[in-house]
């Protein structure tokens, strides 16, 4: 029999929760502008809690500024338990659709993501690859990246996330969306977004965890992102009041 | 009585046609990266012809990489019969609609354009201006005007134009529109464009003729900027094969 009070008092969907998927900037740590960052308080220990639990857990990040290899390595110098195989983010994603397809992509990215693109034909390029290329969204490089674009008879272009903008220690900066709808504009296309809040990239997530979306909880700080990607898959989804959720509220009405 | 053949054969419309409006870049001359550019061929004796006519005659453009003064000494040099009195162009309009807000801009401009806002006055600024700024669009920039436009209250974006690309010498490079979208975007808000396709923009440089749209052509080579814009303001428009007209198509079927 059910108790009284707030112990017993869990919903049948929470006690069925069998997987976490769990954003990473903005939720575990605050990333710098210098490629580091800090961990958000308490966030260490919640990693090894849930783990402890039972619960499967998945690291979902639209992180493109560096390999899988090297984001988890400084996470895990932040005291973080996580491993490379723990993760999903987009360039993989990518690598396997340009695969797919046979497309050979001109990469609009960050130095540090390149490594993830070894394995692809890159020469005579037939689409455009955007990421979260910071330091490298200069005029010169995007106007290259518009040239190859328009230069096709059909052009692909494929956005790793679709962010607005994200917060660093130093500051609030413009994320691969804002870029991708410049080159969307001027090219009059149509990008195809991998990672979140693509469908797909939800469903990878799960198939990996082998958790069915009915059974899992996304965790974010992004309200498109995470929340609402999360739950067009079916999922339940839950914002953080940390990341760009505290910048928010200090911005205009729109964004709240 | 009406004659045979061609000679005669003028449209009424045509007949009543006393004002000119003529595009500049891609219409009279190609633009340079370096800021200097080529003449079209036929062009400067056009503009002498046009003007011999007794045709009322007015440059309009959406340049916004020099002030209309560098600019017309440019195309004076070219061998063009031009006056700053006769342009058009984006800048002063934005000017008269600072003062009348009371708007402060934050400028993303070209260094060039700068001293057409000489006599705004930009401390604490409450609103961003972007135009064509070039080598000035750099991911630092970028991302300074995007704080200052997400740290206000209500946003206020003013794009002088609102182009994709454009051609110059050494290739395709995008235009502000490009960039616009990039911060519309980010910040959730909609740009108000002064200048080219703005019905406001080609209202002025009717009135500065003193002649009614009726009576009026514009001849651009841009089907959007040029040609749709004077069309909506009541205007015919002629859209010249020349600028991006040919690159446009060697493009993809959805931009010809």
């Amino acid at each position: 029999a059910a108790r009284r009070g707030g112990g017993g008092k869990m919903a049948a969907w929470a006690r069925a929760v069998r997987g976490l998927l769990l954003d990473v900037s903005g939720v575990l740590y605050d990333s710098g502008g210098d490629g580091g960052g800090v961990p958000i308080a308490g966030s260490v220990e919640a990693v090894r809690r849930i783990k402890a639990s039972g619960l499967k857990l998945r690291f979902c990040t639209n992180e493109t500024q560096a390999t899988r290899e090297k984001f988890v390595k400084k996470l895990q110098g932040m005291g973080f338990d996580i491993s490379v195989a723990e993760v999903t983010s987009p360039a993989p994603a990518a690598c396997r659709i340009l695969k797919e397809r046979s497309l050979r992509p001109h990469l609009l990215v960050h130095n540090a993501l390149v490594p993830e693109f070894a394995e692809i034909d890159k020469a005579n390029p037939n689409c455009v690859v955007i990421g979260d290329a910071a330091e490298n969204f200069t005029y010169a490089n995007l106007n290259e990246a518009f040239r190859v674009l328009i230069g096709m008879e059909k052009p692909v272009l494929i956005s790793l996330g679709r962010g607005r903008y994200y917060k660093e220690t130093d500051g609030l900066k413009l994320d691969v969306g804002a870029y991708m709808k410049a080159l969307e504009y001027a090219c009059d296309v149509q990008a195809e977004v991998v990672g979140k809040p693509a469908k797909m990239f939800f469903e990878s997530a799960l198939a990996e965890m082998g958790v069915p979306p009915q059974q899992a909880i996304m965790i974010g700080d992004d309200i498109v992102n995470d929340v609402g990607g999360a739950q067009r898959c079916g999922m339940r989804a839950l914002q953080v009041r940390t990341g760009k959720y505290r910048s928010v509220h200090t911005l205009h009405p729109a964004l709240r």
